[in-house]
């Protein structure tokens, strides 16, 4: 069985859009991550802080990692979010999962965004359905 | 009183990540919006289909014009998307936002992506707080 | 197989809470449903208004009815709701299903729940999970 | 000002719905509430578990009570739940409500359900409006 590390790693590699947001993972384990990133210029919004999708992408990307983390290639069906705190640019976001259920046919995960004061910046839940199949037997 | 095209041009001025997903407005009311975009590689995820993030800005951005058009500035609460249909670089996919209900202090609207062959993408719906404050008032 | 009254039918039987509130089935199809039911004073919270639970409630039957309404029994993964206006007790509210997504494994419903001057209450959006089984299988 | 328990007291006094639910207020401070109900028939569905409905409210409750615990009349604007366990007849559930960010206008809670084994049964998240007002303007 492959380790957390090695699924996380397989996955960013091909992963343009968290290459593009600059993902640094900085844990893993199974059913967890912790993932930052710095707000750039890029990711602004028509208010001049972060554009809400660019929150919920941080929030997506480590919710994908902790939830294939045993190599179960898992699809998420829904999420949500609250954007609770503004986010503006170079400041360091931090996105943490946690596993709150996990089954057969799918998992349940909660990630909470904070910036580099500890404060909580977005609260995310999203729901994923697990396949069964190795996310190794599908590309080279 | 501004028009909806007006603020939305003016919003979309400032929003770079709009811009960086090459967002176009193809329609805008009092309410109401219809953008769309294509998938484009730096868009795409681990898997080699479009990142949920980016699925989910373009409706927020959607919604953020819709719920913006009658310059009473307003911000995002909280949203939910589901994830319905895989898209994959090249597609055109068009958001089109309906004004569920509309209030003094807040709104609520629904955001439906749709591909080039009008197969449902994704459903996504959000809650925005108005400040009661004109766009124009803030920036020069 | 079975039409979508008979399946309703069978589930109303036994479904002791949708009998407590006295729930009316309008209209049921393959994929859809009409629910309504009389605001009572046993629903009302602590503002003298009706409890979010029992619109919720509401909603989730009727979702319940149409998702099943292929006799594919399904499970309800999670939901979202979003409060618009206040009830009283005897309002007439009535809960109309639309079918956003169904496939093999999941479906995505939408409700709407309007009061007697069709004014919008409460929009809600559930996910569910179909496990192939028929309704009929497990009671006698 | 007021305590957090003659708040809820107060709310519960006058809230029809949490009283057929039999709910049981644990414990209660500023910001947090813990209340537990024995699931009866009357709350199945026509599966012969709780009704996703009755689970929403018993969540719901413990929201409302932990949210007006300042006695800032505050409204439910959108709720968000996920069904993880089945509960029958009999289980006793407990919602534990934790705030996740209490502001000016707006507060976020999530609450957990366990069931007698501690087993999590759903996972909730409500955003509320604060009004301004006190609960014990209006009624007498």
């Amino acid at each position: 069985m492959k380790k957390p590390e090695e699924v996380v790693q397989r996955m960013l590699e091909h992963d343009h859009f968290s290459q593009w947001m600059e993902l640094k993972v900085n844990s893993i384990g199974v059913g967890s991550a912790v993932v930052s990133m710095f707000v750039k210029q890029e990711m602004l919004n028509g208010f001049g802080v972060i554009h809400g999708g660019v929150l919920f992408s941080l929030a997506d990307s480590a919710f994908a990692f902790a939830c294939n983390s045993r190599d179960n290639l898992s699809l998420a069906l829904d999420a949500q979010i609250n954007f609770i705190k503004k986010s503006v640019r170079g400041d360091l976001l931090t996105a943490t999962v946690e596993e709150v259920h996990t089954g057969k046919t799918t998992g349940v995960y909660e990630v909470k965004i904070r910036n580099q004061a500890q404060e909580l910046v977005a609260a995310f839940r999203g729901t994923a359905f697990r396949t069964g199949k190795s996310l190794f037997e599908n590309k080279g």
